[in-house]
């Protein structure tokens, strides 16, 4: 829940938290220290506005809610629609959420694993779940590569030189061209980058020509 | 792993597999009897074309050449181009990855994770990035590009030996040395890529040296 911003936690009917739980806890603490605990489903959902329910296991009781589920990547989208608390319901280690309490949710969220070996490990469900959310919702920390369009086109002007300097095969040189900004184009360089390899370049072809 | 369809794995110098090792792998504990283990890195990458360090954490340090990561969702699209065996690189629990053993990786992937608190727990950051994989694997790729673990290294070689030849400063080697492989980790060059490359920084290097 940390690791992907998540603060509110709600427990029905928990283990009692001991020394080991907030031990685990490491330095989520905190979550652990404020949350809410209830001694009944019903009482627990109370000021939720929106449940979301999920499975990720295709038992014959959670196949019928599972005809309708959705999945992570959907469920972002449905969640900007809402103006409300959301609660996402995750089910006990061992045999998930009863019928009873799916039918309580609004929507059922299925997360997409392998056919043979479906159940996951309820720390992993969460895990997929919330981190599912976060980077729908987190534009903010992802760190995008700026591509500088100046330093772009000089560097290639720089290969270009180079080509040039080393006598390469006049018949090749426009297919080794494209090559090299194909090769630019994937790998989609930083200012940082193309700053270093135009030291490099503009370093080359210096002592080819003056070597000449 | 078994929950994502995965079923290879490598572990180094591990801890010993006793029985809570195989009760705690429930269902997956083929993958646990078949793993294959090794004493060292060097000797456990021997065998893979492209290999993957992963991190949760964004170091704000010098190492940023290290650190110009890609996010779970361009890998998967980078991963079902490639024809070769593909390794992802977990690090330890507590410490994760060494700097020379990111070093050796083609890329860097980042697990986009809370600036608050972006230390993955390590049975997490495999279960996020598998299901990353996961979920994207019906996309069917037309044109897989055959990377050559051979050339590959012998274009770093040259790259290194250009460096050289031009007295490049010796502190920033390193670094720029780095950089280039990220470069090349991101565009996933082809074989014909490679050589037509090598091909330029070969003739680079004959006239640097021939002209001393």
């Amino acid at each position: 829940m940390a690791n992907f911003n998540f603060k509110n936690l709600i427990l029905i009917k928990p283990c009692i938290l001991d020394d080991e739980c907030f031990a685990r806890a490491m330095h989520a603490q905190k979550i652990l220290n404020d949350a809410k605990i209830y001694n009944s489903f019903d009482e627990a959902i109370k000021n939720i506005d929106y449940l979301i329910a999920t499975s990720s296991i295709e038992s014959k009781s959670d196949k019928k809610h599972l005809r309708n589920a959705i999945e992570p990547e959907d469920l972002t989208k449905k969640l900007f629609e809402i103006d409300g608390n959301v609660g996402i319901v995750f089910g006990r280690e061992d045999f998930g959420l009863l019928n009873i309490e799916i039918a309580k949710c609004d929507v059922m969220l299925r997360i997409p694993t392998s056919l043979n070996y479906p159940s996951l490990n309820l720390s992993h469900a969460v895990a997929l779940v919330l981190y599912s959310l976060f980077i729908k919702n987190n534009v903010v920390s992802k760190e995008k590569r700026i591509i500088g369009k100046i330093e772009k086109e000089k560097l290639f002007k720089f290969f270009k030189e180079i080509l040039k300097q080393i006598n390469y095969p006049e018949h090749k040189k426009e297919k080794t061209n494209v090559m090299f900004k194909r090769i630019m184009g994937r790998a989609i360089p930083s200012k940082w980058e193309y700053h270093t390899l135009m030291g490099v370049f503009s370093k080359i072809i210096e002592l080819l020509k003056t070597k000449k």
